[in-house]
């Protein structure tokens, strides 16, 4: 019996991460999560899971539900909640799907305690890759990735070695306006954004998807989980989010992970590694179906924002924080209707262009850099 | 030093293999080669390799190097001279590329003798997959595979377990043939069916590709490799030949293997293995270049051969041993004038159908069953 604990429990990983402990409960114990706001969800997983600690955002919220679980289940909020839930002794795996940089601080105390973690948190890495790397080799703990990307090349780096790479492949299945031109995305909505063709995600991850953001995060993600140079991480347009991603040898063998688009399917197999599970589903892969596969050219030109994150991990230190931190800045303004679908890039430009790098920061430079970052931009755009 | 016998130096199999071997000149040193008749290549491969044993086919053209290379280098002739190499006692590793069902004893001998061995030689699987397989466990060998498909799989499976496989899925190229009806398939020429669209190989594989009966023999060497039953192992047309093999685990997830079509790199791979050495090549894949890759149900109707091989792979013994010298008997009719392409069909059916199966034969029913299909098939179309 493997022990989780579950920081976004409500969130769309975190949703599915609950789908797979439900698909092999005799395999799986939920003994932690957190949810923010939604304590109806909460008390759903409460009632079906039986973990014996839980963490919300508010202390309001907290107080409601220790009411409700008195002498079963121990209610916890805020940051020292999330540490709490990720750190809890009897887990044996921290799966952190939790959003925003309030994933950063978990993440490393789960990697002092022991815990193997699942990574679905991009600021983890984002940000901190360096201190979450140093302190995983440290500690001699596994970083297992999520995301349909990584996990692709985790699965295609299985009994290879490192040396042996030659470059990692990513794939990108362009987002929503994969076939509109600079002038023809300067107008689209927020409703035209949200309609990703292939995967079903939450609104901030789907913006990123259209504007390419998102494939620049896994850029520098990549980076830190495979220690590779960005020079050898390619990005691939690929409409069908049928090959996940791939990693080229030196001898020229190309290994891909391929699939029907479904996140259960690497959140398993973290949860998992280095076994596998059956997973039921219906959707299995038949390439005959589905016919043909495209590749594309990434137009660097065109989608402005995987070229900043080159930019930014290139450049390394605290710039991966600030572009990150003005992005999320940046689409919460776009979601408002208060900027443009283009202007995101003008935001995370003018916030990186006057940022001075500071290199090898520790966590609270981090945050405060990431602070600043968002405040800066969103006093500029107070209404 | 990683030392090497080579049988059937001076095919196509083989002198790619001494190009990996050219590439890689201090890591592997040849110690031991066949070749058939061609002893002017012999000549060449002596001079740049300097093996201390050869062997040829006949006795004649053994006395004529004999006397070339007095005190130098062993020859030898004959099926003693190919088991000679094969087991060769400095040798570590056995290329098998050697054609026909003389490939077998050498083959046994070889595992008897602890040599890893690298099997280009269909014989071996299809006809005896029981008898080496068995040995290969015993004597704790390993069979590398260095056909395109089954490094795929190869590749695939490191790092996975055995009992999370869901199926194989072989992929073909379609061969020559691809785009033909049956009625159009019956009046091709042999100038035809060797104009192979991805690969460029020996006549007789050629042919077996048009056939599709190539991709049958490879399914019954998959079953063998890989221990999984028929219904586990699908074929799937893919034109490019990009996706060289995949193999669907039973999460969903499906590992594949690609790369620009170069036999060198399989090969290289079966010399190498577990590690991976470069492999210089201006021909590195780049799907965006491809821009498409297309996939397509294969048509056991159309394709008649591959059926048989899943109906004599299914039935076991002898059967597939009378498959695959009833292809070879027809294919060389084929090639002879003899008879149309789709006859070559026909006559496999024939055998099939009035042979009566041996199951678990050993190496002396094999060869009787082999013989006497030949001559039984022979004999009926001699003029």
């Amino acid at each position: 019996m493997k022990k989780i604990s579950l920081l976004g429990a409500s969130g769309s990983i975190g949703l599915q991460t609950l789908d797979v402990l439900r698909a092999h409960k005799d395999s799986f114990e939920l003994v932690a999560f957190s949810v923010g706001r939604n304590i109806d969800q909460a008390r759903k997983i409460i009632q079906e899971f039986n973990p014996s600690l839980v963490s919300v955002q508010s202390k309001e919220d907290a107080d409601i539900l220790s009411g409700e679980y008195i002498g079963k289940t121990v209610i916890m909020h805020g940051a020292e909640g999330l540490v709490e839930v990720a750190v809890h002794p009897e887990a044996d795996l921290l799966v952190n799907a939790v959003l925003g940089s309030v994933g950063l601080e978990p993440t490393l105390k789960a990697i002092q305690a022991g815990k193997t973690i699942a990574i679905a948190n991009k600021e983890t890495l984002v940000t901190a890759g360096h201190l979450v790397m140093e302190a995983a080799q440290k500690h001699n703990v596994s970083i297992l990735p999520v995301d349909s990307e990584h996990s692709a090349i985790y699965q295609a780096l299985q009994g290879e070695q490192h040396k042996n790479i030659e470059r990692l492949v990513i794939t990108a299945s362009g987002g929503s306006f994969r076939d509109l031109s600079r002038s023809e995305l300067d107008g689209v909505t927020v409703k035209d954004a949200l309609n990703h063709p292939n995967w079903s995600m939450g609104a901030k991850i789907t913006i990123d998807s259209a504007s390419m953001m998102n494939k620049g995060l896994e850029v520098i993600e990549a980076k830190w989980l495979f220690d590779l140079p960005y020079d050898k991480i390619d990005v691939l347009q690929h409409r069908e989010s049928i090959i996940h991603s791939m990693v080229e040898f030196h001898d020229s063998s190309v290994m891909a992970q391929l699939g029907t688009p479904d996140m259960r399917v690497p959140i398993q197999y973290a949860l998992t590694y280095p076994d596998r599970f059956v997973h039921k589903t219906d959707r299995r892969l038949r390439l005959e179906e589905i016919g043909k596969l495209h590749f594309e050219k990434m137009d660097l030109e065109r989608f402005r924002c995987l070229d900043f994150a080159y930019q930014a991990g290139r450049t390394g230190g605290t710039m991966p924080t600030v572009l990150n931190a003005a992005n999320e800045a940046a689409v919460a303004l776009f979601l408002n209707e208060q900027i443009s679908f283009l202007a995101i890039e003008s935001v995370i430009e003018k916030a990186m262009s006057s940022h001075q790098t500071v290199l090898n920061p520790d966590l609270e430079t981090i945050t405060a850099i990431d602070q600043e970052t968002r405040s800066k931009i969103l006093a500029e755009f107070k209404r």
